[in-house]
């Protein structure tokens, strides 16, 4: 099969989208060692170097994995890019729901895992909210963003209390790749206050050690953005 | 800052990680655009393809973004490939914890949105999984695999049922890259067996729109395999 540069497109960028459709198709599974870069030069019909750098970006792209003097090997047949390109251009709604399911679990396992440690960090982060208050409990204007990294650090503390590493680092990709969308998405008006009661449930339901209670009080707290989302998606 | 090329790690190599260090340090803000092709080659001392060869890897990691004629702009400043590879590091048990993160949240929502297609591609798996097994309900010895194969497909038809497009990417990311090492951690005889009815108590919940019972459902589901990993921990 010989590749042409179609376009604006580069050969290697041909390259790439050959080897990834072959990947995602199951022609070589999970642990199996792919062709030579010899092989596929020849099969492709184009430079060594072309399939050396087309390799390269699959291998960083988290497909592949090199060994030295062993060869190249299949590391998943999913291309997480893609994965984060979906969630990205998936509707708030959706993005929301991800982020409940995540953190609801969390809640849970924090309830039963979580070290002194784990409250001291969120409880760390609701008092720097309350700092920034006024006496209604409403977060000052000029220090709204502020405000926000407090409760973002809240909820990051949470997701780390269940003391899972897989949760840990998909919320974290989620969060930091999300949390862009949402902000430009719901713009200051529709933003729904942050409750600082609300998280104190969380904690102290986590604090308690009570699993069922700690995931209602963070659906709770994640239920008015989602009220807001529907909202604004209702008068559209 | 000048960049050399160390061992056997290639200067494209070297740039990539000094261009990925600096979007996860925030030196960039999602939407923002990067310095030009030039600007950076000045700045790292390196040829201009050297620059081209790095932000195409880095294009397709889906961190950033180029628009012809515009430039390149940041897209995540998350790694896809490092939460993937963050995932497949993490302990069996914490996967499974994932796992049930995400189906638990799809079927509480399948219950509250499935259409009737949804229902017939559930119910089409259970009955293919039934004609596989003997009359004690137990799968045949030489067809496990394909039993498996049914048993995520229905799984799969579930988180469909969520019709929610950042949870399947999720999902099908997860379950993809996630699968094979389960199966390579759990042989056969550790292997628990998948239970007929219990599948179809989860089918039964949504079908009848009753979240709270169908999340339940499914956590009594995946709650077989949980136990089997703890327990294989536990002699270890």
């Amino acid at each position: 099969m010989a590749l042409q540069a179609a376009g604006r497109q580069s050969l290697v960028d041909s390259v790439v989208d050959t080897l990834r459709a072959q990947l995602t198709a199951g022609e070589w599974q999970v642990g199996s060692r792919i062709p030579t870069e010899h092989a596929l030069a020849e099969q492709l019909q184009v430079g060594r170097n072309t399939v050396r750098e087309a390799v390269r970006v699959l291998v960083h792209a988290g497909m592949l994995r090199s060994r030295q003097g062993e060869g190249t090997f299949v590391v998943s047949t999913t291309d997480p890019g893609d994965v984060m390109r979906g969630v990205q251009r998936a509707g708030i709604r959706d993005v929301l729901e991800l982020r409940i399911a995540l953190e609801a679990e969390a809640a849970r396992l924090a309830a039963l895992r979580h070290q002194p440690a784990d409250l001291e960090r969120m409880r760390a982060a609701l008092d720097a909210q309350a700092e920034l208050a006024d006496a209604a409990g409403q977060p000052h204007s000029d220090t709204l963003e502020l405000y926000a990294d407090h409760d973002i650090a809240f909820h990051k503390a949470v997701v780390e209390a269940a003391h899972n590493t897989a949760l840990t680092a998909t919320y974290g990709w989620f969060s930091s790749s999300v949390r862009e969308s949402l902000v430009s998405y719901l713009d200051d008006r529709a933003m729904p206050e942050i409750v600082h009661g609300d998280h104190v449930a969380v904690l102290d339901a986590i604090a308690a050690g009570d699993p069922e209670a700690a995931q209602q009080a963070i659906r709770d707290v994640l239920e008015k953005p989602m009220r807001a989302v529907e909202a604004l998606l209702a008068t559209r």
